[in-house]
């Protein structure tokens, strides 16, 4: 017999712009499923767990939960909290007190771990409860399932946000570095080859942080598409070090960029460009925009969110536990896809990075392959822009009643 | 009886998302004029000119002439080059040599000072030609128009980034600074804060480089919002500095920004919030992107930068000459206006900056009078995106033959 009882649900780590359509995809399931009594959000994920900060979901109006899956970021606000072995057990006890019997948490490698964590200690103290990971993160990183959400319409963004300061380097005769997200993982960065559709096109180069290139060979390439075309377009990860070097940074010059902190990198690598052709070279640093720039949402980004927030809700009702959701691409014209399931464990503190034989022989550039899988993923929505500037629509945000002491976290 | 012979138009300084549309409404206004015989392209400006390197654009496909109106960026290419005397002599044998009696220079004030001297040079050697401005500029700082083509389009993008980022920043509950174009004059950055409409949203201040905040009395507007709100975003202006002080920074450790170019304010500035607030304080800079992220296209923009163009070459056709062509607002719902004209010399090398009275008593934030100002040029266009990832016509670029000299720049 199904459990009966309270669903909870968490957003963590870094929000994207599809994070909320999981979200509606898991309440508009959970409203249809008798076995969930109420439907709980956490605020700022295992934070509002940890201190109790829960909000009644069912009781939100539909016109928001609706366009909530439109709406970019988190909308039950997020949190990068590692949680340490007392921070679990209080999870526990939290469930306990609200009756917690399905619980969903929604990100990256790191919250599968923490999920799976949970359901051990969980089945150790008897409380039956049936959890499962909803994947998410823009880096793309997560193992086993053929994409993340959020990938699709951050790679949308980065590879137009590309094409668009190109277009200004091209009419000044400039060179131009930008620099997209991805600390371990190139995906994100690679997609912006995907419009590149002939030689002269931008980007002409692009660097991951899987491959070291040697910061000779690139400056000699810069200068040859920068002579070749008359202008030159560079995209980063901002993990992106060269051989032999921790850093971007080869010149003492530069060594405060990179390790200071991520987001150097693309100004260090301008610096060098410059000095090296003989010309202007800018830079951008696309930034926070990558998470949530709502006018180049993905289409299929949109549905696969949708559809993993509704399946771990499904799923767990019907009975399955310490699960993540994974999409299982069909074919890509039209994009179709199914979900499928993998252990947490399989997924936990994994990182998926570009595989190797998808970037080219010089290490920078990626190859048919890696735009045959990404391009389908970042296609985008066939609807009109609003006249009107953004603007969305918040939670109310319920509370529910606290039922155990405050707790105060150690580190 | 109206001149006969050739006309010649060129794009000058930063590129825009509807200086094209300017370009595309001279060359179909000069394709309907009989005293234009050929319609010459300047590439890279001024650069251009004093090289000979002019395209034929009539011979231009009538289709790639459509979809360059919204096409971002400069398709002719621009340039920062100042005139010497002796380039502003050399022009003037390089107009006399193809016959050019119509010239057309797309640009901010510095471009409107060119265009007067080289009218005033041709007088004095009674070459007859007709020379008129096009107004151009993201920072709205030229005088005398309404605004300037550009600025609505740039105002849109800051605006919808800068909701975009807020929305990432409430779901970690942090604070965020946002870098937004403008070293003298504060319109995009004031612009940022047209989609505010409730105390709680982005941006909570607004910090324009027109008047002076004491550092003190901002962190302190910091620390009130942020605690009031959960969050709390800044727009900045890239020009922007505190009072007593050239530069943001003023403490030691950010002595580095600021004065080593201008796109440091934002990252200073998050510095010295984080530490303020003591919360995480992130920044982004909203770079190149602001010159050229067509989807941020304002449809009041596009139109006027059409119809400045289009009105340049009938004008100068029926006779005019040393004007800059001008906006006047008739209404604002729906938005309506009217072509004009000022002369150069009224423009040349003056800067329209926000009006005092359009700022805050607190320096932190514009009036209402700023926002209903704004708004009307910073609606967008209602057309379905593609679900493409953006991809632009290119020029063909027919060279003229050369009839003179090379020349040598001496500076």
């Amino acid at each position: 017999m199904a459990l009966k009882g309270n669903a909870l649900i968490g957003q963590s780590g870094g929000p994207t712009m599809v994070i909320n359509a999981s979200l509606v995809g898991a309440i508009q399931a959970a409203e249809a499923r008798d076995e969930i009594e109420h439907f709980y959000g956490a605020i700022h994920g295992l934070d509002g767990i940890l201190h109790e900060n829960l909000i009644d979901l069912f009781r939100e109006d539909d016109e928001v939960i609706n366009a909530l899956r439109y709406t970019p970021s988190a909308a039950l606000g997020t949190s990068r909290l590692k949680p340490t072995e007392r921070d679990l057990e209080r999870v526990l006890e939290v469930f306990k007190a609200h009756n917690i019997r399905y619980f969903f948490y929604t990100g990256g490698n790191d919250s599968q771990l923490a999920c799976h964590l949970i359901s051990e200690l969980a089945k150790q103290s008897d409380w039956e409860i049936n959890i499962i990971g909803i994947p998410k993160t823009i880096d793309n990183d997560l193992v086993v399932t053929d994409t993340s959400p959020g990938f699709g319409s951050a790679a949308r963004f980065a590879a137009a946000a590309t094409q668009f300061v190109a277009k200004d380097a091209e009419a000044f005769g400039n060179a131009e570095v930008v620099e997209v997200m991805g600390r371990n993982a190139g995906w994100v960065t690679g997609a912006t080859a995907v419009p590149r559709k002939e030689e002269w096109m931008a980007p002409h180069l692009v660097l991951l942080p899987e491959v070291k290139i040697n910061p000779d060979e690139f400056l000699e390439s810069c200068k040859a598409a920068y002579s070749e075309y008359g202008y030159l377009v560079v995209a980063v990860s901002e993990g992106f070090a060269f051989a032999d070097s921790d850093v971007v940074a080869t010149t003492d010059k530069l060594d405060e960029f990179g390790h200071a902190r991520l987001g150097g990198v693309a100004q260090a690598l301008a610096d060098l460009v410059e000095d090296t052709i003989g010309a202007r070279c800018r830079w951008d640093r696309l930034g926070n925009m990558q998470r949530c720039f709502a006018y180049c949402l993905s289409e299929p980004d949109l549905q696969i969110a949708y559809a993993v927030g509704e399946a771990a809700v499904n799923r767990a009702v019907d009975g399955e536990t310490d699960i993540m959701v994974t999409i299982v691409r069909k074919q890509n014209d039209p994009f179709e896809f199914e979900i499928d399931a993998t252990s947490l464990m399989s997924v936990a503190d994994q990182v998926k990075t570009v595989p190797l034989d998808w970037i080219n022989e010089r290490k920078d550039g990626v190859t048919e392959e890696f735009i045959e899988y990404a391009e389908p993923l970042m296609r985008g929505r066939e609807v009109a822009l609003s006249p009107d500037l953004p603007s969305y629509p918040r939670l109310r945000k319920l509370f529910v009643d606290k039922k155990l002491g405050e707790y105060v976290r150690k580190k």
